[in-house]
């Protein structure tokens, strides 16, 4: 399919160049190629878009980027650096490249106040944040965005009427040691990644959020993160079993309602006709998106399999692009096939 | 169907009576009920048995249970207890009533022998343990089973030849403090259980357990734990990544062919039909096993649901019964009608 | 589900009771109680409809019809006869009841003028026709409408800009003697009725009906009559060994995107989740529209199957309801519970 | 996968290569590399195994073959000539080539017995017939296998225990002129193949054929000619309706239980993952046997179709390679990598 639309796509800072290499070497089979993708930002990219049917990426900072900064200060300076460097380096490329806020954590209002800069005057689409912000002293503790004093938060994203992707990081701290450390080949994607994410979201769920910000948009990927899996399963006992017990305070709707009316899911990572067919089940395809990881993943896996899977016509369009273009307000990019 | 085998079946011990009942309150519905429904062993269970086409259930003490005692003699001599008192409850019907073992894990070589002791003199037909043990002073650590300290009691059980059923137990200590505390909605069915289990699992696998017990038969419940829903994600990571990386030092197989030759999945407490569906695909009908999570769960939603489930005839009894005929070693049950 | 609209409903003539009582006796269990059941309009109907959620019904005459008629007069005036008895029949319920036209398919320009009359002067939403024409001088013959000289009626049909719904019949004359005399129990829903109408419509297909009129709309009953299943092999020798072989004179789109811009299909008759599951991923959730097959199939086998369904919530919503509103321009009924 | 076993794989007599040819013009784009391909029987046929990991084959004789000859001496005639020349021809290849028997089924006694001495002398793996024979003066007529006059050859292949293979074969006569001939692009594997196979086998469940003959296997390919997109339609109308109007005398099993002990379905020319699905719930992967439909499919699409369809490792052997191990008894076959 030509005109596909990508999300959950990463850059990183050119002046990390050395550290990024390192990291690299931590979960790359080849470093050197991840490292010269992720800091490439018009080149090889638009290259594999082109060879792909890929007709526009929204770029993000890479992960676990600002979120495992605990330093408040230093955090949002950082994000302030990234969103101005992607804005700069994109401007070029109008018709391909587009890009999602990066933001510190830390604080609520200031969290705010940078997407609100990133969307009105750098043009961006939205923000992506890698789960929750390390904080405290010696960065172990964990700021969850689901209580009451992110409410100014979530105000100012659906004011500005734009979706917030809530993409995975990797555990630390004490959580790191009693769950993951003696089994780290499960750190990342074949685990903690969808862990975190999900508690993350059902968290926003059962503490009201969506339920104070109805309106709210909010994006997981890897197929929605284990939760689609479980839909039957979380509805009764929110239904049948939580809500007669208290959960209703804060919780009016149905999980399936959440996940019709504030969430989407995406591709990202995880290209299994299987798992796609059950979330074409339980979230429908009006609310799934296509996207890579790249260059976590590579465009060719994603695309082929994308590409080749079966599925009618309108479906595989919305998925591929239409929702995108709809959710993104990339209103010329909707059925276009370059 | 008549004739269905249940395997996830809890029982608590009557002398706790009191404590089942307020435990209960946390989150039942109906606490009354629930705790004269897991107290009866042989009266109500038995009608419903009768009610909803169930030949014969396997019976285990009910979650957190022994897992949840940080006191390693106390923790044993509980489990003895709780298994010579089962042991004595079901004998008059022997057609009908089956038990898996309850064992204290903090001691391997313990935990080996009370197992040998329950298959060998009691009759049980395996075991049924809920997730890592709580242990240390404050009851704040977790024992794993994922560790070579664990070859001796993993020896035992294929030398025995009977299954392990690896239930889940509720997040406690720090992780409860740092994840759980403030979305305790999520605690239990909702997230926390397959969060916990697919942990362990994952670590048995990737941990090399079933490398150097190739004939260790685990069993989880939920169809799964979440797991089947990223068995592409988990392969590809494990295959394509981790294993370059190192994996392939001590998990020499694909996550598939653990799956096809080590890991069975009940449908206790899921009784949502796309999600089997996705089952039938990635796990496959010969390693899928009906039970109810009764009382927890009802005999009639989970019932109900299986018998109208639309499943080709030869599946839909080798999941109603004939695996767990097989894999029990119930031969007479086999195909049996009532 | 409360509000889901119904269109495969069949209405019979009260002058013929006689005949349709013995009619009736050929595939009832209980001819009376079908007889009474078709006969029947506004009092046990609506009982039903309020008893299983179904805010709206579109009422069509009863198979084979007038499409068993072979002398092309009588058949005009019997079409003519019905459908001012059911124009005049449902009246009193405009917020419950509409109708679908009945036509004589003997001459394209009569059909068509009827047709309008149905639509302009009674408020018809549409047309429902049983396959072939019966036509010769024994009924022997079968008039298809997938030739050109059909042309001037869906021109009509497209003008008038109404649904047209392809329904079975039996088989007649030859084809019944050499294929289903002997094998009599596969005559109606077991196989002939699929088998008449994938042939009929395909045969639209195949023949540039589409190409000549791409704003055609067709429904076709029980989830498809077995195209979806086939959907890949048909599309694999259309675009790979037909069309090189010179189909693509005709027919210049792919079996997909007729099914995508052209062809709806319902539930009527069929409630399967697997074969539902298929259409989801094959037709896709906004071409499919809830219906029940009354009095043939009972409104109590329909509904509890469709609201027990797992799906999510917006294709429930669209096939329940919402498709059907916007197909029939029944904006009232959108999104609405009663 | 590698050694795969494939059995709906065609060859033509080289004496006929002349009309071999013609007839390729008909409906393959490339008639040369057709008429090349089918005429072969060791050459090119096992560089495409070796190539696609197809470890065994099992030929049969080109449709429509003997079913369209309507003289039942030269039918006969000419099925003992192919029967000797295939196992001549493939008597070098024992551990690649099987064959199953071409039958003329005129007369069932002598359909029986050159059966028998298709398998008992030369070694045959069981029959392939392209559905109805042609007869009658004009070869207008059908004989279908479904009454009690073929008892006596369903008793013998019961007796020899081998499978017989249902197989589509051209619309002739009347039945062609009537329903076909306006709508040629449909003759074939886009509709009619499947509408013939499904009536003759269906046929056989409704007039008692498998009642009378409970251990025959019948193989029907292209995923089960449209049947299991109905099962529910068809048990729901069988079970309900028409058993206790009749049916019930002749046919005493449900259909599911028909799929469950006498028919089997191939993947031949159906290289749908989404069909597949389905058949997998409605079938079940016990029953299920790959194939290709060479050289009318190519060894391309069907082999990297399967290899890369997502499945669980064990239904993924059985599909490929070991059902058909099992059922026409290649134990050396099963499991076997090569």
């Amino acid at each position: 399919m030509l005109g596909k639309i990508a999300l959950e796509e990463a850059f990183a800072l050119p002046r990390f160049a050395e550290r990024t290499r390192w990291w690299a070497g931590m979960f790359a089979v080849n470093p050197d190629k991840h490292a010269a993708e992720i800091n490439d930002i018009t080149e090889q990219r638009i290259k594999y878009m082109d060879e792909y049917g890929v007709g526009f990426t929204l770029l993000s900072y890479t992960a676990p980027g600002i979120q495992d900064m605990w330093d408040s200060k230093e955090a949002h300076a950082l994000a302030v650096e990234v969103n101005d460097y992607i804005a700069e380096a994109i401007k070029p490329h109008p018709t391909r490249l587009g890009a999602l806020a990066t933001l510190s954590m830390h604080d609520p209002k200031q969290a705010a106040e940078e997407l609100r800069r990133c969307v009105t005057q750098l043009g961006f689409k939205g923000a992506l944040v890698n789960d929750t912000q390390r904080a405290g002293a010696d960065g172990d503790d964990m700021v969850f965005y689901d209580g009451p004093e992110w409410d100014v938060f979530w105000s100012t994203v659906t004011e500005l009427d734009v979706p917030f992707y809530l993409h995975p990081r990797n555990p630390t701290g004490t959580i790191h040691e009693k769950l993951w450390a003696k089994r780290s080949w499960l750190i990342g994607p074949p685990l903690s990644f969808a862990q975190g994410v999900s508690l993350h979201i059902l968290g926003m769920v059962t503490n009201g959020v969506f339920d104070r910000h109805p309106k709210l948009q909010i994006i997981i990927g890897h197929l929605g993160e284990h939760i689609p899996f479980d839909m039957w399963r979380i509805n009764h006992w929110f239904e049948d079993v939580k809500k007669p017990l208290g959960l209703s305070k804060t919780c009016k709707k149905t999980i399936r309602e959440y996940f019709a009316q504030n969430i989407w899911i995406t591709t990202s990572g995880h290209f299994s006709t299987p798992t796609l067919d059950l979330c074409l089940t339980e979230v429908g395809a009006d609310r799934i998106l296509f996207s890579i990881d790249y260059p976590f993943e590579n465009f060719h896996d994603a695309c082929t399999w994308f590409d080749a899977t079966e599925l009618n016509d309108t479906d595989k369009k919305k998925i591929g692009k239409n929702n995108a273009a709809n959710l993104f307000k990339l209103g010329d990019f909707k059925d276009r096939d370059a």
